[in-house]
């Protein structure tokens, strides 16, 4: 088998965050597989085969990739952010695991994006300065239960919380059942920032207080990040604040 | 005032890594601030006046980034991986809002990078598949106790932990305290993870289970990431193992 898969972080959409070595991954690519919104922002080639999907087919995708793989192409797997962070790399291992025990020896490597949090936060400030985590809001693949007693552990804690797939069509009550939960931790002022799209056309991004944002529309382009007790603004004139998260916790 | 602030995450090391957004910023720059070994990495040329520093110092450094810019200059802040993860970002802002009002009209921006968990997560598969946390484990900037609680809550409530700063000359005994806080709630195979240099010609990456762990040897520039009770390893001949964490939590 000479064949290969690289799963590969696009980043949060503009190109000017993919990083070289994704660019050459996708440059050597035979097949490129991914959900269809991630597979079009890759350029056309000569040479190069394009397999989109739908959303909530990971682990087919996955299989897919590594039957082209065990046949000898080159496989692109492409992920939206970092392929790591509740994105297409569990699937390919688990896809691996579960699979040809001959498919344990292809060459599989993963390049790392930047992920949408990462992508949020340097837009407005600094808001991960301090601990932090990223909880998927998804419950889709684990238990409603277990992701309530996640947010509350982490909000007693302290931490800035990332939350990733905050809303779908089949999933509309979730965001705000997690903000309400936030609000039995944190006092109404606390900064949340709603960042949609970011590093794409139609990027939005709003910077709100918590008793605010519960009231507020978001969508499945929407990264959600919920400031820890000390994350504070700096007001600027005529321009949106910054949001940051002091490095230091008072003894 | 015509100057600027950029703060620029250099990814893990290989330029490889380092998106284009970041390198653009670099270009542009007619300053160069930050710690000794980040601003080693940026290539000298004419126009590029390098200020590098030593390590804890990070507000100083944040100040005189800010007083070059009121006096016109366009400086770039320098750090490893992604500048708001345990870095130079949050400093800038705590400077930024402690020191002089005008200072707030400056064009200030924030760029992106791949950060040490990302990095590492990659190189060995998708140990960050499920909800991940970043805990920073130094305690110069904050109590120990307040380190345990929360390493506490996330390891009871399951998530993978990233432990950035685990060690230090000052700091000899930390990291084998959270293994020992992490043995109270994961078994003895639980993978962990110690990534040194990631994306750097010295570049060592161990995949050990808990209970070995506890007992190795680890420095700065590792960073140790402790599975959660589904991260799992992928066993291959003749190479190291993949590592992953499942998507999905059992109902």
């Amino acid at each position: 088998m000479s064949g290969s898969v690289t799963v590969i972080g696009l980043g949060p959409g503009d190109p000017r965050y993919l990083t070289p070595a994704a660019s050459a991954a996708l440059d050597a690519a035979q097949d490129l597989i991914g959900y269809f919104p991630y597979v079009a922002r890759v350029p056309e080639r000569p040479g190069l085969v394009r397999h989109a999907s739908d959303n909530r087919v990971e682990v087919d995708r996955a299989r897919h990739a590594l039957e082209l793989a065990a046949a000898g192409r080159r496989v692109a797997v492409v992920s939206g952010g970092d392929p790591g962070v509740f994105a297409m790399a569990a699937a390919l291992f688990e896809a691996l695991e579960a699979g040809d025990p001959a498919w344990k020896s292809l060459p599989i490597t993963v390049e790392p994006g930047i992920t949408a949090m990462l992508a949020a936060a340097a837009r407005v400030g600094a808001p991960l300065g301090g601990d932090f985590c990223a909880i998927s809001l998804s419950d889709n693949l684990k238990p409603w239960e277990v992701i309530t007693a996640r947010l509350s552990a982490v909000l007693a804690a302290d931490l800035v919380v990332a939350l990733y797939n905050p809303i779908s069509r089949a999933r509309p009550w979730q965001l705000g059942a997690a903000l309400a939960l936030a609000a039995e931790h944190r006092g109404p002022e606390t900064p949340v920032i709603l960042a949609r799209a970011v590093g794409r056309p139609d990027e939005a991004i709003r910077i709100l207080a918590l008793a605010e944002a519960r009231v507020a529309e978001a969508d499945m382009a929407t990264l959600v990040m919920i400031g820890a007790s000390a994350t504070r603004l700096i007001p600027r004139e005529g321009q949106a604040p910054f949001v940051y998260t002091p490095r230091s916790v008072a003894r």
